[in-house]
């Protein structure tokens, strides 16, 4: 049992069992004599902590045989280069806006050859997803882009567009492993660690393998997907502490959870907690279009600056930490990513009734 | 007292107290009961450790204020195309190749321009640091490039090159921090943490910040050292944990070991013994030229390769583990770098004059 809950949008909570076992190991790993910080890639035990995370996140994520999973560094951001580099091979690729980052991925794709807006939610400040209209995508492109989960904005694609047989391509950093999704429908999946999967310093890269060979030649050789491919993402020296927290969680979600479903269950409950409050609220309302909310991110406010600021530290001092909205949006946002227990929504939610019977 | 010495070339060993007190902050970092691999790279606590990181190491190395330090992602192998799309800006540069990591950094480099080979060491199997004339060096390069420590083949520079204007950049993934140096030689230096610093995963650039106008158009915005350094190199979220360990080794190497001169002192005396072994015995012989020998890492073989194998097999089972030689050459390997203590070296020492007892 904590006291305190850290709401952060990531780097975000851990399983208590994922930190007790990381603290037992540190000095000694499987009787090595050795700190997992310590093991060489090279040696068998580190081959041991690759296989079965690549094993366990093909089982969780129930990815099939033809896709291959990369392990890498860099974060999303590094993606939004890679993804051009290794797929842009025709010059042309949709992208859907619905949020900083999918604009950050897509002005980086510009610099490799006609990236297309094909929607974007901006002027509604990134409130809800946009409408699409499938005839609006370019047969001979590429591949589509968008970011599954808007962590800034807290909304969501509950559906996905049909892009036929062009590939789709998708950030789901804040929403891998939170309930099961069908990777068969995606060319490109790509997420960063550290909101679901574990500690900042690892990237997970899940490509449908024919797709490898369309690399650009002006593509650098270390951030050419087919490099790492070849070499069981270990072309160079992975980031291996970050790759082991990762397998930690990954046993947790799979042997604790019980898998997606079972963990996708607990997020709606969660999320749900937060919004019937949210709904019911005289103080506090959520920003997010209704239909496409998050169960990841909850952006909410009272509509005064000050007001926030003052439940702001008013939670802090409550050990409700990092609930402050992105600093380009402003009021509050509550992270509920997978290690975020049912207690913490019922401590933040209980916070917020305290607040508002008092200000009102 | 540790009954496993790890020889590996990294990642390698990490003092004691490092992974102690790693252990003992895992659950709970600095009283904000939160684990370090949890805490927002917003706060104020992990900005904290970002600051520490960059001031110690300014220190220890004494880096002059017009050079930007930059905590990076990718390893050595991310720079050798960093380095070009940052600096390479009128296509010409001057690669010095002394091992397999050089004449891969060269190879990138070719990919951008004019790389020129100014001399290698191949010929003898890069057993020795070859020969330069200065005159060599084509005063409109962009950069000489060279890589100090040779971990493969147990070679160092022991003096540089005078490149005169033409800037002057250098790999040091494999001697960082083991000996004081005058950064103000280079122009830019760089580092994996995986083998003196720190664990794998953080990847240290030391850039004369004029340098970093220098930068490519084709240069993706994450690969720009420029996006870094105007972002106090968390443009993304940084490779946390991996940057808080190093935290924690560069205040074991000037609080406990007390700077660079005294670490000198130690890896000069671990080294000393390991020659002076080799060069006595009858059976076992160091197979880098004697001047230009690293005080890293130290190859050696007996000549055949059944009875390396013995020995490598016996020295596993007495605890000294991760002694073969780098795949491309065989033989043996003993990686010294800082957080080898003396003792480890005594044990090898100790064990190797008892198989050649038995053997030679």
């Amino acid at each position: 049992m904590r006291n305190i809950y850290n709401f952060s949008a990531g780097p975000a909570m851990l399983p208590d069992a994922v930190l007790a076992q990381a603290a037992a190991e540190m000095q000694d790993y499987n009787g090595t004599g050795q700190s997992v910080l310590e093991l060489s890639h090279r040696s068998a035990d580190w081959q041991d902590v690759m296989d079965e995370a690549e094993l366990r996140l093909r089982r969780l994520m129930r990815i099939p045989a033809h896709y291959t999973v990369l392990f890498l560094q860099g974060g999303a951001s590094a993606q939004f280069a890679m993804v051009p580099l290794n797929l842009m091979r025709n010059g042309k690729a949709d992208y859907l806006i619905t949020g900083l980052w999918a604009k950050k991925a897509y002005r980086e794709a510009m610099r490799y050859g006609a990236a297309r807006v094909i929607c974007s939610s901006e002027a509604q400040q990134f409130t809800c997803i946009p409408e699409w209209n499938v005839d609006l995508f370019d047969p001979a492109a590429d591949y589509v882009h968008l970011c599954m989960n808007n962590t800034i904005y807290g909304t969501m694609f509950h559906t996905l567009p049909d892009t036929g047989s062009i590939p789709l391509v998708a950030d789901i950093s804040s929403c891998i492993l939170s309930q099961p999704m069908d990777v068969s429908r995606f060319g490109l999946l790509y997420a960063g660690a550290q909101k679901n999967m574990g500690p900042a310093g690892v990237t997970v890269v899940i490509v449908r393998s024919d797709l490898l060979e369309r690399v650009r030649p002006d593509c650098p050789t270390l951030f050419r997907y087919r490099t790492h491919a070849d070499h069981g993402s270990m072309y160079n020296t992975p980031p291996c502490y970050a790759i082991y927290v990762m397998l930690l969680v990954l046993r947790w979600l799979e042997d604790t959870v019980g898998g997606l479903e079972s963990m996708a269950a607990r997020n709606r409950a969660k999320a749900q907690l937060l919004y019937d409050y949210l709904d019911e609220s005289a103080l506090f309302r959520g920003t997010a279009a209704i239909r496409d909310r998050s169960w990841m991110n909850v952006p909410f406010i009272t509509g005064d600056a000050e007001t926030d600021a003052r439940f702001l530290r008013e939670a802090s001092d409550a050990g409700l930490v990092n609930l402050a909205g992105h600093r380009t949006v402003g009021g509050m946002r509550a992270s509920l990513y997978n290690a975020m227990p049912v207690a913490g929504i019922q401590r933040l939610t209980e916070c917020m009734a305290d607040f508002e019977r008092r200000y009102a």
